[in-house]
């Protein structure tokens, strides 16, 4: 099976330890993460994990299966990729001699990015899109001088009015 | 001291096992984190996380001091509210009946949300911004049924031209 990006989303109890634990399944088998991102949700009683990693559908199906075994662990999704809003932020600044500034705001535009922050010598710039879209953009960038850069992750739901919470494979 | 929203951004080395520690750090210590983002950066060794909790600013300098001591830690930073970007991402999905469908287009010129997916009977919206206006965002959405949201935990930059890697306070 072709590799791809797999996006697992786990509701936990709103517990101490339990990032720790279900980072460390990950680490101890040997799934490398690609990101990871961890909030508060609707109902405080849970907290909402999205993890995206590189990898074949069937390692997320057995990802899934092993986290369905841990204390605290509510429900656990993968989502099938034409059925998903993914959505990650970034936020990367950049150094950017004046006369260059005309090119970095194009590039804004043609990319739907804002820019938050501008001195002489650099601005920073926020993005929202998919992981490609993200990628893409950093990608472009790669021909200016990159200061640094911050990147939340994604944060993602199924499409349609089904809840995740209250679907019917339960755990 | 008061308490108030901390943030604390962390670089570490791209190495398995490196999230689970730092959590671990977190709960064995009883900090009752609110979000945490890890993402990859633009140096290929190094991830970065954001972490966003509630305490003193003395706490926040007392994890830092913490954090700095870990293996795989190379750099931790907290910042002043004043001279730091941050934003986050929402994904939220209402159950919305056809007539009521106006009434949240509205509040989303208002709040600079997108729709990103509809159903007879839902939406799923979109907004970027810091945590105030992601909290207020939610907060009036409360007058409707709030089926589900992912959250990424926020993204924090310096503003100004300055590089966290590149800091003086070294480790």
């Amino acid at each position: 099976m072709e590799n791809s990006r797999q996006i697992i989303a786990i509701l936990v109890n709103n517990q101490p330890g339990v990032l720790s634990r279900i980072s460390g399944l990950f680490s101890r088998r040997g799934y490398n993460i690609d990101s990871l991102s961890v909030c508060a949700t609707e109902d405080e009683r849970y907290s909402r994990m999205t993890i995206c990693l590189n990898g074949t559908l069937s390692t997320a199906k057995q990802i899934t299966a092993q986290l369905e075994k841990q204390e605290d662990v509510v429900k656990v999704m993968t989502f099938d990729h034409g059925n998903v809003a993914l959505r990650e932020l970034l936020l990367i600044k950049l150094a950017v001699a004046p006369e260059k500034r005309g090119e970095i705001v194009d590039l804004c535009t043609l990319f739907k990015a804002k820019s938050i922050d501008t001195t002489m010598d650099s601005m920073m710039l926020e993005l929202t899109g998919n992981t490609d879209k993200i990628d893409a953009f950093i990608a472009t960038l790669g021909s200016y001088k990159i200061l640094e850069m911050a990147r939340t992750g994604g944060a993602a739901l199924e499409r349609g009015n089904k809840v995740m919470a209250e679907s019917e494979e339960e755990k």
